[in-house]
């Protein structure tokens, strides 16, 4: 039904990307507030603006709400409107209608970068493949959580107020990126996106995944919620001008497309079938 | 939170609106169709884009899906696309998600006229106040799916299958329209928000509201779900040119701002105090 990508490219070249999250499925107001939730269902959406290179222009929030706990609708729009100051994305309209759970839906129009949008299907053979940031917190978060165990510090944060990648969006576009995708499946499969899209296969090393302290290389693989954009190009030293330009952390060089469909994970030398599995919907 | 007016205005005069159907608030499966739940989603944002004199331009959607029926999200995106089609405005992406109960939530992008938008706060004294169409028709088609009562002929279509008036909104945006606003809560409560916002009064003729057959003006006057325009203009007679020259019925005139405060209703030569109180939500 829907143009498969994060966000659609209008004939004006503006993009529009909508998300919603709802109670139960993608989190858990005993692990997070309804600040958090406020907050976070306007960074995916940013971050969905970011994945095509672009910038937010504006967004709109139509919220459904349950009679308890009271307070909720103002946790909400708090939320909402923090992300919207620190996204530089003004909330300008919404609606509030009551309903069984919560669910916070919003929508944002953004501009895409003068090079043009960037979509998942541009990777090609010999093309690098690109991570910012470092992956895995947000599920080592969630799974500390769910065991009833402390959060390792710096996790819970990342699980609950991620940050979409706008500055390096627009680096990567600068510097030529053929595809690229925001992670919220989880590298893997996210990943797996630009390689169905385009066509090409994949030769990753394990070793170069960025992950922080404690965290697993399966957890930075199949685990969501990150909002890290993964991203192919064909000259990584332009990609890195592109990010130093912007005053950002070079990305991380993970591995290189390949014609063929076969995708490749190098382990300590041991070349292995990289599964696109991810994990469906992390409950933060 | 919001900005009180049916659609957003950004900088460039482009529009951005948002409203949530959600199952047991807004509609009922007993009384229609997933696939009328999609239009009806369309149909709603596209009349806040209407009530604006403005022209949709892009929509997307999100839904929010329970495990049954089976065949639901189809059945929604095929309303949705009916809708899409019917209106000139594109379904350009999406989001799916599991959920307790269905709620679908389209947000829409539209062009304001070339005389600029027309929001709900310049009513002045003396501005002729009109509606378009017929009203209380879903209201009646309500109360009789309600009663498990047979729906008068034509009725239940106006209840699940509104249609914006996209033609209207331009013609009185071109016959210089001064507030303008949608009628999903009732004539009354509708009206009541362009007095509100545009700090007049009001005296109008009850016989003059329009309504079809077996449709009291108790239905007209306070029965939501209509989707019909309410706008005022300082010179009916050139809100008369402009629905003639697009081909369109001419508008009925209700009666005249005032300054001041208070707001009359004339039945049988006796005022009476116009309430504003329209009906919450009806749930067909």
């Amino acid at each position: 039904v829907w143009i498969g990508d994060d966000a659609a490219v209008m004939g004006d070249g503006s993009l529009f990307a909508t998300d919603a999250l709802v109670a139960g499925v993608h989190f858990d107001l005993r692990w997070c507030s309804a600040a958090d939730v406020g907050w976070k269902a306007l960074a995916v959406n940013c971050s969905d603006i970011a994945a095509m290179g672009g910038t937010p222009v504006a967004a709109v929030a139509a919220l459904v709400l349950p009679a308890e706990p009271p307070g909720l609708a103002d946790e909400v729009a708090a939320g909402l409107a923090e992300a919207a100051a620190a996204f530089s994305c003004p909330l300008v309209g919404g609606d509030t209608t009551s309903g069984p759970v919560l669910v916070v839906t919003v929508a944002v129009v953004g501009r895409s970068p003068a090079s043009g949008a960037v979509l998942r299907r541009g990777a090609r053979p010999d093309d690098t493949v690109f991570v910012t940031g470092q992956l895995g917190a947000a599920k080592v978060a969630l799974d500390a959580h769910r065991a009833g165990e402390q959060t390792p510090a710096g996790t819970h944060e990342r699980m609950v107020r991620p940050a979409p990648r706008l500055a390096a969006g627009i680096a990567a576009a600068a510097g030529g990126a053929t595809a690229m995708i925001d992670i919220s499946d989880g590298l893997a499969a996210d990943l797996g996106h630009i390689l169905d899209g385009s066509g090409v296969g994949v030769e990753i090393v394990g070793n170069a995944v960025p992950r922080g302290p404690g965290v697993s290389l399966d957890a930075a693989l199949y685990g969501g919620d990150d909002y890290e954009l993964c991203f192919t190009a064909p000259d990584p030293e332009v990609i890195d001008r592109a990010f130093s330009a912007a005053g950002l952390a070079r990305p991380a060089r993970l591995g290189v497309c390949r014609a063929g469909s076969e995708r490749w994970l190098v382990v300590g030398g041991t070349r292995s079938s990289l599964s696109s599995q991810g994990w469906e919907h992390p409950i933060p």
